[in-house]
This record gives structure tokens, sequence and C-alpha cells, in this order.
């Protein structure tokens, strides 16, 4: 087995994350040979050989002698030229870009296979959680239900934050973005966007079938208010940003990202602060449970070391299950049972409720709990982001039906 | 890729459940030849075709049809038979026998180096949790510091229905003996050697070192006293059997399974009844945590099905960490804390404990809070058998030294 020559490209916090693990992993034989920046004239730290750096990607793409790309940048547009300009020259790359990569995914598979190049992504989601490593080969069979659970560090601090320690969401907000929890534009994490990539990713190694994400129901918590956080302390929940993807029959699967009233009786119900936790439900197995940090730089960087040791070994994805005869289809024709939160916006006019089940009305607030369909909530999708509305899922439907977590 | 035809060994509750599962998975392309059995007058379930069976293990190991073998017999000498002659004939072979694993893996090992064919066993530890494969894959870097966890469900169980159920021992054990989670003879479930087998063969694939048994200090629950069970009431704590394999500096590890008393901060408290959880600590990632069921007939068979589909994908353990050039060594000179409860046996002459801590003298039972070398523990392992003792880890040593679970 050969040295792993890296090209790497970007030096933000992962960037210097894998630099730091490559340096502490002796039985690697991987190193990093170039590293690509934006701006050359930045300080860097001593530590790392100025003669390293370049700001010319040919410097990287061009060389013979590296075998690896490894692309750890944040905008997802220069990742993708990147990306796909390596695996069009036959070279494999390991990325932590999910923004690109949800966007992409069918293309980048294409490539992989036309150009007898890998590109290894576990990184991309939950940080050092293997989900799409297990997934891809461990839950590989088609006895798998669903795939659940709290994907974005971000929103699950600021929610740790409210329900644990008690502050409002704005002191919880202004805390995670003192602690680099979240952006200085934050939309991204909670706006739900984060755990709609990771989810778009997971499900193609969960059930075979990419989905688009315009196509998926996608709702943050951005608009949370102390009448929603009263409302399930109440009732002894929290709320915590769920993405979920499950088959709802023998053929067909829904998914979505929103807010979710969970019980303490329930896995996730525990996963606080900046963790992630997914849980895995299988006909057979029942429930798997990971749970870890799903964010910063060492947990991403680590991860980033087991795609690379990975391609030392040669691995790749499969994609099996996109060969399957069976694939079940992407529906958004499922009943939800939700909380919708509103003040000035007619919300009952607005969401064609099936069923209502029970209605408050009062001078501050109003909330009204339902039955509707995921598809109907696509449809209003954009009249929910008025900031008096907040909605959350109540629906026990398919993955609580029969067990208790 | 071709049709898996499986040579199924034993047709106990696993090789139903195999059967059962094989049967849902339509994409397996994995089909049951034949199975051989001891008795083949014993009545079978109609739905399966009295010709598959068979008591003559040549029916299969002769069989040039059968690419695999799959063997889930309870006996460890009859099963290292058959594994051995299959590796030998070049003929891979799934197996879920810890016992006979735990004891004879460098050489099982070798059999596969040397005839080319492969061994999969990750159903053998901690039945649908993959804590073999991940080691294996993910978590491949000299990074990994700790692995620690409760790897059986039975033990599990009753010490589950003690402290959260209010069930004497006893009560306890009678009932998971009703429920089929322990076997008449519980001493391989709750005298701690499942754990055990589960960690030895767990540690080939954390850190890449083989131990044998008896070389392990191993010590189970059967002499949990209402006084012990009292004691860790009071201070908040539950006891668990928790089996682990640490690194304690940078050239040794060590590995034991004892009886733990475990606060209510640490993942592994939450664990209940039959389940697992398994923590796996690195010094990037921090810790992983992963929980699911740990046996049964269909999470096992489960389990056994994904090393069957892994087998399809010509996947096998590369043993990667075995080649390491600087491997830490195994040592039982450690300080751990331990708490001793006793009556009539004279714990404090026994034991050489370099400092005591706490003391406790009473009509009923005594106990001494102390701290003592691993070594010497194993050295008076006999003695500790003496039913007015039991002993627990109140040790934080080296995983919590820094964090909090």
């Amino acid at each position: 087995m050969n040295t792993i020559k890296i090209g790497l490209f970007g030096f933000g916090t992962v960037g210097q994350g894998i630099y730091h693990v490559l340096g502490q992993a002796k039985n690697a034989h991987a190193e990093i040979k170039r590293i690509c920046v934006r701006d050359l004239s930045k300080p860097r730290s001593a530590a790392v050989p100025s003669a390293l750096f370049t700001d010319k990607p040919e410097d990287i793409l061009d060389d013979p002698d590296i075998n690896l790309i490894v692309e750890v940048i944040d905008n997802p547009e220069a990742a993708y030229d990147i990306v796909t300009t390596a695996l069009r020259r036959g070279i494999d790359v390991v990325s932590g870009n999910k923004t690109m990569l949800a966007r992409h995914l069918p293309e980048l598979i294409d490539l992989q296979r036309r150009h007898n190049a890998a590109l290894l992504y576990d990184a991309s989601s939950c940080g050092s959680i293997p989900v799409i490593r297990n997934l891809e080969e461990y839950y590989d069979n088609d006895l798998l239900l669903e795939v659940k659970g709290i994907l974005n560090g971000s929103s699950n601090y600021i929610l740790s934050r409210v329900f644990d320690h008690g502050e409002s969401y704005s002191q919880a907000l202004d805390r995670a973005r003192q602690l680099g929890f979240a952006e200085s534009d934050p939309t991204f994490d909670i706006g739900g966007w984060d755990a709609l990539f990771k989810l778009i990713i997971i499900t193609v190694h969960a059930l075979g079938e990419y989905v688009a994400p315009e196509r998926i129901f996608t709702y943050g918590i951005q608009n949370i208010h102390d009448a929603d956080i009263r409302y399930a302390r109440e009732k002894g929940m929290k709320i915590k940003l769920v993405a979920q993807v499950a088959k709802v029959s023998d053929t067909a699967f829904t998914m979505f990202v929103m807010p979710e009233f969970v019980g303490p009786e329930k896995y996730i119900y525990s996963v606080d602060d900046e963790y992630n936790g997914v849980v895995i439900r299988g006909e057979c197995y029942d429930r798997q449970f990971m749970f870890g940090k799903g964010a910063g730089s060492l947990p991403t960087a680590s991860s980033i070391l087991s795609d690379i040791m990975a391609r030392r070994h040669h691995y790749r994805y499969e994609y099996k299950k996109m060969a399957y005869l069976d694939r079940p289809a992407y529906t958004t024709d499922v009943t939800l049972r939700i909380y919708a939160r509103y003040r000035t916006t007619d919300i009952p006019a607005i969401l064609p409720f099936r069923k209502i089940t029970e209605m408050y009305i009062s001078e501050g607030s109003n909330y009204v709990i339902g039955d509707i369909q995921l598809s109907d909530l696509i449809a209003r999708r954009s009249e929910l982001d008025a900031p008096d509305i907040f909605i959350a899922n109540l629906s026990r439907f398919f993955s609580d039906r029969d067990v208790s977590r």
C-alpha cells in the first residue's frame, strides 16, 4: 500500500484540524503535499511550512504525485468545481461539503462511475458519527425502515440552552454565536438547511433514492417563541429540530425536517448541547442509536481522516441500494399531526387541516393542533415563514406506532 | 455478483431467525442451500422444506455449490472444527460464536491469510450494534483511546430489574430465566464470561492486540447483595457489569470485566433492560456512543445478514492494526479504586490495598474502598469467588479524568 499524498483545499478550522490530526496519526501513511487557500497573504501558523501553500488549484490538480484531494472549503460552488474537475481526471476526493453534495449527488455518483474515481464524504453528515458508512455497509439490506435524528449541532445547542438552562431563545442564539456554534448569519443551521442537506445524503445511502432539496419540506426554529417553549414544558417535552426519512409503506417513503415535540421516552430527548444523535430503525434489529459530536474542528477532521484511511484501503461507496429493483418512491402524501402557533396570520385559513383536534385562542397567541397532508404544508411553505407563525411535529404516525422509543 | 449459497450450521433461535430474515430480504441474493443440525428427528417448522436438513457436516463442507458457511451453533468445540475445516478448504465463514472466536482468534486470523478465505463475525459482539466493523473500518487510526460498555444483555436485564424496578436479585434472575434472557446455567452471562469474550474480540479490532481470556480479570454480578444495591442507591448510582479496554499510556493498554458504580452523568447509566451500549473514545472525536439490542433471535440474525451481505461484496477484516509498528502492550500494572464488600472473609488481609480511603464495619456486612493494582486482583482472583464477597469498580483513572461522560 502506497502513502497517500494529499492535496488539501481549504485551511479553515477543519483544514487545520486535518493537519493536526494527520500529524498525530503515526500509522496513517498519509501526508499533505500541498494546501490551496484563497488568500495567500493571510497569516498562518508557523508550524505549517509556508512552501505547502498555494492559491492556484492547478498546483494540486496538475500534480501527478498527488493521489487524493481533500476538499474542506466553505463555498459550495467552488467545491463543486474542484470535485468535478478532480473526478473527471480520475483523482479520488474526500469532501465534507454537504451543500454541494446534497445538490449534486446524482452527477457526482455518475462521475465516479464513468471516471473510476472515488468520492468519500462520511464527514459531511454528523461529523464523527459514522452514519453513511454504516448505512452503506452495515444496514445494507432492505429491512431498513427509518433514519431519524438531530443532525445539526448549532440549532440543538440553542434549543438545549433554552430547555435545559432556562435561557431565552435570543440569549441562547447570542451564546451560540459567541462560542462559534452559529454563523453570523445562522439561517443555514437554525433554518434547517444544514440538517436537510445531511438528510438528503443519508437518504441516498439509506434507501438508494436521491430527492432534491426543493422537493422536501424544511422548517427551522427561527420563529420559536416563549409560548411554544411554555407549551412544550407543560407537556413535559422538549422541542428538537428533527430530520427524518421513513418508509410509510412497502413501496413509499417520506422525508422532512421540522421541529418536533419530543418526550423523555425518546432517545433523541437526551441529545443535548452541540451533540448529534441518530436513530436507525430496521425491521429486525429494532432501533440502533448513534451519538457523538456532530461538528467542530477535530471531530470533523477525525472523520475526514477515516475517509482518507478508507481510500488507502481502496474503499468506495458502492451505492448498492440504488440498483435495487424495488426501491420505494418518495411521497408527500402522508398525514402529519402538527402544532401551529400564530398570532395575526389566519393559520386555520391558510392550512387545510383534515381534522382539528385542539384549538386555543387567547389575546397573546393562538394555536391549533390538527392533521394535515405533508403535500399541503409544502404547497403553503412560503406563507409559513411569517414571523408570527411556528409549527412543530406531533406525529406518531410510523416509527412510534408499535414501540415506545 | 453471484448469489450467495449458504450452508447453515445450527437451527436454534438464531438459525431460525436467519431463515426468517433472509426470506424477507428481497435484495439479498442469498439463499440457504443446506442446514446441518445435530438431531434430524427433532420436529421443525413446516415452513422449512425438510429436504434442506442434514446431520452430516460433509453434506455442506463437500458441496462445491455452497460458497458461504454460516455457523450459529452453541458448542464452541464443534464450531471450531467446522470453522477451521471450512477456512482450510478456502470456504468463507460467518460465525457468531464468541467463545470459540475469543479462544482461537490468532489461529483463525492466520488461517484466513494462508487459505485466502474470509471469516466475518460482527454478530458475535453486541448483536445488532456494528462495533467490530466500525472499529475495523472507521476508527481505524491510532487515535483510539478506549472502548467501554455493557456487552451482555442478560446481566444488564437483571441489574435493570433490580435498580429500575426494585426487584431483588433473585427475583430478577428468575424473571430473566422465564423470558429466556438467561440460560438455565446463567454463569456464562452473569459471571462476565460472555462480556469478556466480546471484549477480547473487540480489542483485536480496536488496538490490534489479542489477549487470551485467562490473562484478563473477569468478575461477575453473581455475588451482588442487598447491601451493595443499597450502597449504590445511596450514592445515586447504579451497578452495571462493564467491559472495558483502554490505553493507559502511549505504549500500554489494560482491559477487564467487572461491576462498576455508574452515575447518571454517564452514557451507559441509561442503557437498560436487555440493551447493549458501547462508548468508543478517541483523541479527536471525543466520545461516540452506540446503543441497540445486543441479543435475541432477530437482532442477531439481522447482524449475521449484514455479514452475509458484506461477503457478497467481498468484504473482509483487514486486521490493519495488527500490522502497526507501535502497538500498545497489555499491562495489568494499573491502579484501580475498588469497593469490596465482605462478611466473614478477611478482605483487607487478602487484598493488598495500596491505600484505603474508606472502611465500614457492621454486624451485617463490611466494606472497604481503596486503591489496588489490577495485577494483585488477578493474583487473588480465586479467593474473590467466596459468596460473601462482592467487588465493584469505582475508578476514574483514565477515561473520566478530563471529561464528564
